[in-house]
């Protein structure tokens, strides 16, 4: 039976601070999974910096635009973190990801390294579950310009210096007032972004079938500062009021820091990434394992 | 100028537990209105319960179905409590409710009775927002047979006997398990009960745009049984697995109480209450001023 | 070399709702252990209710008070429960007690039954550390007189009746008025108790050694009412000011129903439980496996 | 009838971010108080920052070690953060505080400035209540050499960078391992702290009376790592195992950098600062007002 993805690009640790040992010890990891993958009919790319940091040769090399014009599949070998910049990346190609996680398994990347090819061969041929995922586009406005723009698929987060007190933020949702928060910061996360920090900062679980974000203050002055879910389809300005050395960031990737006046914009990006499961998968399973959750029965 | 609305209702505290005294005291209030909204060109009834408390006379007494049937503005004289048993009655009429409120002011009821012609007049002509709440319906499944249905706009509640240590819920949605909750209880709250008993046990602000509820635990034993936001339009089943007493609420007005292998089913009504605000309400004035959050500038 | 303990108690399942099946179970390892503590020069007894559950025969049999008067150590075959139950009984006689755990160690709990041979050798001989833990003792007064009194080791419990809102509870601390608490209930944890239902209400953990108390409202309508921990020495008052079906419970084990007017006081015992740990015994080491803090390291 | 306190030193906002204006305003108060002081029998001292940014003269001035060692009272006109300054440097010379506070009443500074002179009147004749509260005392070992020492009223904080995500600390008690925090920081507070940072990242209210320091995380990774309750009488170990730019800051006050490796101690210190409140003032009292804790009757 033939494949339903012809074209797969394989993508290793894509953000790798770990660098070099990190890639190195999945190089036969990644070579093993092109061989299966050419087994089964696909014509199989390395990403460009996947084939730079781990040496593997012999395939095609794209680059992510390349993977999102040639590709109808990507296949992700490593945690959540990659998934998540790469997913990033391509959500405006539409080109679908699998995540194969080669340590505990993520809220994302949910097919061991070990056995990978029981659970890949029928995803490979349609039987999967489908898993879209909204991004936020965010733009920090100075004097009317845009002067920082970054996708965000976790979160925002709008904080203070680390040497200095709270910050207050003055928060607008469409053009109306919410309040001025006084905080160590506040974060904007999507469902996606509800598991990561966000619940850290004592915020709700999101089903990523919701159309929402939640706005967490982090640390809030005012205790009745709760978590707010919004409809993902209004505008959410956040205005730096006051507090030194405050800074936004968007996924803990990038990062602009603020002047007083600066306005943080974010809103729901017009693309979303393709997240595909197990046929079966169901993201209940997936929480409940992640956050040890009681099963019953014992 | 004419009204927009010329068949009104007047609607007392309906839902009186405190009864006589509270009723009295509004007596004057009822007259007044009565009097300001029959000078206004309006048809004015007077609801059933409301005028047998009052004592109010000169006006045609309509019950709960008739005010459905042949008014096209019901106006409430009491606080949220009020308001929202007589919003889940009319739901299914789409007859809109403005509220006034002789105390503090409420959450959806706004408008002061003091000084009430200001506000009242230009809403009247359709200078108003409206603002719709979406309701669940809920019913209690015995073997295979609903032994109790309800709605609810604020939420429903499955919790343990007052004497008993906590109970065990098998939590799905859409027949998808979610897990096991051993807690006190569990909240299912729409964005309307969000502000209520779901806040107070750790529960986020759900926005009332959104089409969503959310699960919130009551003092939970698995502490990574975080609230959960759900889309509105999936079934939640509640199943009573292990606890002596437990019962079902819906929003702490009608009760069942619960036999072990008892399913809570919840699913979004068809119907929605519809509140009138003045125009120029938002959301997020009422609360941070019911949550007395900071609006900066001291 | 001679065991420290002569006279020793074997006590099983105590407050075993489980009722025969658990207790016949647990049989063979109560014959175990009593052969294992003979061979070691122990005087073995069984404790009366263990002794007509298990069916257990040969040793002499005493009662919780003949325990106090003549035992020198008290060995808990059991749970965490089974242990505050005796342990609560015990505390006056100054009898300390060790816990061998059939199922999942406990946070008190900590000797597995496999191999508890190991553990408990040296433990006889002295090797071992000593957990003292305080008690509470609590008495509902009404009309100046006290008509119920029990003594608690984890929490006393003020809560609303399970088919009523909330309770209004006026506290005060030595007379002195702190606050009036509408919630779901009030906890009083010891620092034992911090571990149990006060963690699910969100109460903070408190060490043993802290002479306090901390008081932690169940789901409080005023966001602001944050669990607050008190020195020991002083006396908790706890009225009921509003609210159906209240009631007090102790250690979940006793109930008073209470009236309008009715005061829970609680002071602490001037007993404590003596439990005993094996050498380098910390409770940070429990803390951490029980709630799966995170060690480093991966 | 006589003052109790003979020599009283006069101290403005210390330390005054705000500068030149907040001074300028409070000159006229000083004056007035200084002449009140005067009056009833007192030499009054100008602290020396207070007399060179108010302007203040016509008094002798006197730094903070010559307030420690002339004076028998300090008046502190300002707010919280003001009176913790002050306290923190006076602690270990004995020296008892009243705090007269311009705007909002603090959680110490109780006195309000319109009328101070019914309130203060009776203070110096003694009709006052001693509110003691515990300093810590905190050093950063590298390579086994402290290289910075603080004191500390309300907390120390441990916390990541700004731009970096989040750091891992090793928590040691009396050199007992606790467990590895990865969150945005840890807390250690005092009674003082724990209305102040503390509060708002989740911790719980301690009375000043408990001889204790809470922990608290800030945004912890793992959810169960919650706020933990300490007797103040062992050694916290802090250490930094991962993160970038990592911190450690005293009352927000002074600051030292991290770097891996290094472990920061903290201790209680053998002084305290000495508050003196009205007659008839209660800790409960300040608490209720300042978290508008309900009261019942409405």
């Amino acid at each position: 039976m033939k494949t339903l993805f012809r074209q797969v690009a394989l993508i290793g640790k894509y953000n790798a601070v770990a660098g070099g040992a990190a890639a190195a010890s999945s190089r036969a990891a990644l070579d093993d999974i092109a061989r299966y993958l050419a087994a089964e009919g696909c014509q199989v790319f390395i990403e460009h910096d996947t084939a730079s940091t781990s040496g593997i040769t012999g395939y095609p090399v794209l680059d992510v635009p390349g993977i999102g014009a040639q590709c109808d599949l990507g296949l992700v070998i490593g945690g959540d973190g990659t998934m998540l910049g790469i997913g990033r990346q391509l959500a405006r190609f539409g080109v679908p990801l699998i995540g194969i996680n080669q340590g505990r398994l993520g809220f994302i990347t949910d097919i061991p390294l070990d056995g990978y090819r029981q659970v890949l061969g029928p995803m490979l041929q349609g039987e999967h579950e489908e898993d879209r995922r909204a991004l936020m586009e965010a733009c920090v406005m100075r004097e009317g310009q845009c002067v920082f723009r970054a996708l965000a698929m976790n979160d925002v987060v709008v904080n203070r210096g680390a040497t200095s007190g709270m910050v207050e933020l003055r928060v607008e949702i469409d053009g109306r007032f919410v309040a001025n928060q006084r905080a160590d910061g506040l974060i904007v996360a999507t469902p996606t972004g509800s598991t990561a920090y966000a619940l850290s900062a004592g915020g709700p679980l999101l089903h990523p079938a919701n159309p929402a974000v939640v706005l967490v203050p982090i640390a809030p002055h005012t205790l009745s500062n709760r978590p707010i879910v919004l409809p993902d389809d209004g505008e959410i300005a956040i205005e730096l009021v006051a507090g030194r050395d405050a800074s936004a960031n968007f996924d803990m990737q990038s990062l602009a820091s603020l002047l007083h006046g600066d306005r943080v914009l974010v809103r729901r990006s017009e693309h979303q990434a393709r997240f595909l499961h197990p046929r079966g998968w169901t993201y209940f399973d997936t929480l409940r394992k992640k956050l040890h959750w009681y099963e019953g029965g014992s």
